[in-house]
């Protein structure tokens, strides 16, 4: 029984390009002929996973999704959850943030009866939110740094000392939980921000979403996500859901997926021989 | 047809007390002879609103001690949801916040398909966060400013400029949207921040919990609760729930929240007659 980590890890050897597939599918995005409700969002979910999952080494399921559906929805999502092959890290993006007797049951509804691999968390409320996670033996958390939305400046970028509070989000992540299990979400739409944190965090790996629609760079969210302790991931959604609209969107997305885990090679390729040349400096 | 905000005033004028009575069901801590389990969690849920709600101006429900069940949980949840009389605000405390494509999804899920009069949210992603959720006409948030936590004060104690994070994000709430559809949650456990806060934004209504077993002080948090907008509500879950772990649990879950409203309405008539003594002083 090898941990998440390690299944990171082997997955990302073998296909050698950091493509998660996101799962977020909007009831006003659905293919022609899939019907709006939550059984269309269920059957357009579990057909984007066999479809595209190939090509990825995670799969991120964002649970307001099937939330907005009440019980309905969340028994949707049990499903489509056990839909991800088990050498595919499963991450339920639930960014979830509450005190310590309640995030220990929400950890219990994602790592317990969901049993997700891996889910996302906010930093709001510190430590306390954080914790009940990791007492799930070996499950992954990623906690939200640089979100890639417009207003994630509004506090995220505020400066304490002159240090932004994404970044000090940061290092107190990679201070607090050395293992390399907590990971932080950064958003590809601010290349600047996930340049700077991966000098600064070289140890957590990195989530990286808003590729594609949001306006995200691959080529800069590749570069990046990956940390010394763990294999890195570069998010993208609706770059495959949305790839058709018509009754070929199956093999569409099986498409998009395979040509975005090219470019992925290609850009890890580039990193690597980049990395090379750069002269060697001083910490 | 009145508004949540209109219902939430006739109510506190009707009671005189700000008594919100929060439901997290923890399953360590059912009265003997409950099952644990989804079933016993919801049968102890809906007990203790049927036993205490008559003193309550508003119920607050935990989304995680149902999640935590999966979609079981939620099929329970909208079943505890609807015992919430319709004149008794019903708020969903999931602390949900995500960007907007997304947030458009819980606001679905929880002012859509549950029907919540209010929820809480956290503010770390910004205003793209919380817009979604006021597209739903009349609805009130409440947008986490300082909880009650140990570790709240990691993020929102720290200074920018001399201001706390907590009184910034208190500051936007009251200059965004000062229609008084956006309150505050400031932990009662916090006193000297939750005064601090009070004066600064004197309108949004806070939303107080943390009294009871957290160690939050009653008369400090009625005293601070209302706002000029909105009137404010005290929180108290395991004062009630937890008044007796026997057969009576029902009964002494009742005496308990009549208890409190007593306690509340001297504490008001206190904080009242404080206020007429006080010199009147420049703003």
């Amino acid at each position: 029984m090898t941990t998440p980590l390690e299944r990171l890890r082997a997955r990302t050897d073998a296909l050698r390009a950091p493509l998660c597939l996101g799962i977020d599918p909007h009831p006003d995005d659905l293919p022609d002929g899939v019907p709006a409700g939550v059984d269309g969002i269920e059957a357009f979910a579990r057909g984007l996973i066999e479809a595209a999952v190939g090509d990825a080494v995670a799969v991120k399921i964002n649970v307001a999704f099937f939330e907005a559906f009440g019980a309905a929805g969340w028994a949707a999502l049990e499903r489509v959850r056990r839909d991800v092959p088990t050498d595919v890290l499963c991450i339920l993006d639930a960014k979830r943030g509450d005190i310590g007797s309640t995030a220990e049951r929400y950890a219990e509804g994602l790592f317990g009866h969901l049993e997700a691999d891996a889910i996302t968390l906010t930093p709001f409320l510190g430590e306390d939110a954080i914790e009940p996670f990791l007492a799930h033996p070996d499950r992954l958390v990623y906690v939200l740094a640089r979100t890639s939305n417009p207003s994630g400046a509004r506090f995220q970028d505020l400066r304490v000392n002159g240090q932004p509070v994404y970044l000090r989000v940061a290092r107190w992540v990679a201070e607090a939980w050395p293992d390399g299990r907590v990971g932080l979400v950064v958003g590809a739409t601010v290349p600047q921000q996930l340049a700077e944190l991966r000098e600064a965090v070289p140890g957590p790996g990195f989530l990286v979403p808003g590729v594609g629609a949001q306006g995200g760079d691959l080529a800069a969210g590749v570069a990046a996500c990956d940390g010394a302790w763990a294999p890195g991931l570069v998010s993208v959604s609706r770059g495959i859901a949305s790839a058709s609209r018509g009754p070929d969107w199956r093999a569409a997305a099986a498409a998009a997926a395979g040509s975005l885990r090219r470019r992925m090679q290609e850009a890890v390729l580039h990193s690597v021989a980049s990395a090379a040349q750069r002269p060697i400096t001083e910490a």
